[in-house]
């Protein structure tokens, strides 16, 4: 569904950026797949419950061949430290749920989040990097989902910095920021 | 308060997309009676509480004479096939009670919803569809609200890829996503 | 971080809108800053917890000289029609936490809001109003937090509507509304 990126070449870093159900992965994807294969889809979810089994089930579906997969809960620094320096495309999906594996592992959040950074800043690239914005709600109650929404704030921020290109997506349709 | 809309003639589907109380009804209802009238109002909302029944008052208040209004609060695929083929511009308001309607009904919601795309597809237009997007806050706690948050999601997705026009709107101005 | 606005020269109101985390202070800062000091920075937070006292610290650490700070929690109306007639550019972080403090010392919302508009309208500038987009989320469970985002989506709207120049933060960057 996503249309056609207008330019088929990609930058060292893209971030694509969307609520819930925005349609950021498959526009990521799209972008990855302009380019000719072979591509890179590193997963950051936990299959902790049912529902999550199942949504990861539905990604991998939609996949096409020409993917191989690498899976990392919590060091995604050390992936993109270690893969990032082939021209294989490499698709991030996602920031959001890395984020949260690091925070429900109670590591120090900033240290994990510069590290991050700084093994983006030094791939080669192209990186297409998944990140969901949460900071559009009401204040939630609870002190962690607030800690959550400033570290996820803070993380978008600084890979944005980073992003040669910066896209919003909204009801599957993507708006330049960047 | 809604700038008037730049071309005032519609195409066949525009979708009007945005959060609570950002002017989505309002610049939908601009966007209608810049042709003239008569002109469709098709209500999904469903007086259950005060607040609500207070809320589709003042919806009631603001719009001037020559609306003809409709009411579904589940049907609203038979609504738009029966009611679609004429010429009098059609305004839905809204996709996000419609939907939540159906999900409180314990409908399908995949099939409502497909049957919905399949009338809008079918339908001679203009119609003017307003929805919320509903996607950019932290994770909802309990699971029906995230169930709706993914429904929601795909239906605009899905509604703003048939859409000719897709506008997200923020504190009252009108961004156009296509 | 925040990109160096295009144009130096700000426009009689300006309002930077954004969710949580999204760099709203910190690029109205740089509109500010861009003209010549002093400018006037008035601040809205009540220090009522150790997370609201930690997040005013930070703000204040990052300003430079050249900044008077001005403090009021609830009369933000009376303090821009008694400031506000001087050229000195003034920021105001933010409408979201005055708004807050107005709803929970039970005062006339929509007085209150009112009187802020009037005051805004009458004021000479250069302003920089900051505040929240809160109504991308699920709808909130709870009767306050509803009535909160309603009111702040009427006075984001009633601010853009007065407002020369509108922006929408995301991720760090801007998005020209108007």
């Amino acid at each position: 569904m996503a249309p056609a990126p207008p330019h088929p070449a990609l930058p060292r870093l893209t971030l694509v950026l969307g609520g819930a159900r925005s349609g950021k992965s498959r526009h990521a994807e799209a972008l990855v797949t302009a380019l000719p294969p072979p591509w890179t889809y590193v997963a950051t979810a936990q299959p902790f419950d049912a529902e999550m089994t199942d949504r990861i089930a539905q990604h991998k579906a939609r996949r096409a061949e020409g993917w191989r997969t690498l899976e990392t809960t919590h060091d995604l620094a050390g992936l993109v430290r270690t893969s990032g320096d082939s021209d294989t495309p490499m698709l991030i999906d996602c920031l959001t749920l890395w984020l949260s594996n690091v925070m429900l592992a109670d590591m120090d959040v900033p240290a994990r989040c510069a590290e991050l950074i700084d093994a983006l800043g030094s791939a080669h690239g192209p990186i297409v990097a998944v990140s969901n914005e949460v900071g559009l709600g009401i204040v939630p109650d609870n002190a962690l989902a607030r800690a959550f929404r400033d570290a996820q704030g803070r993380l978008n921020q600084n890979v944005a910095a980073l992003a040669d290109r910066v896209i919003l997506m909204a009801a599957g349709l993507p708006l330049t920021l960047k």
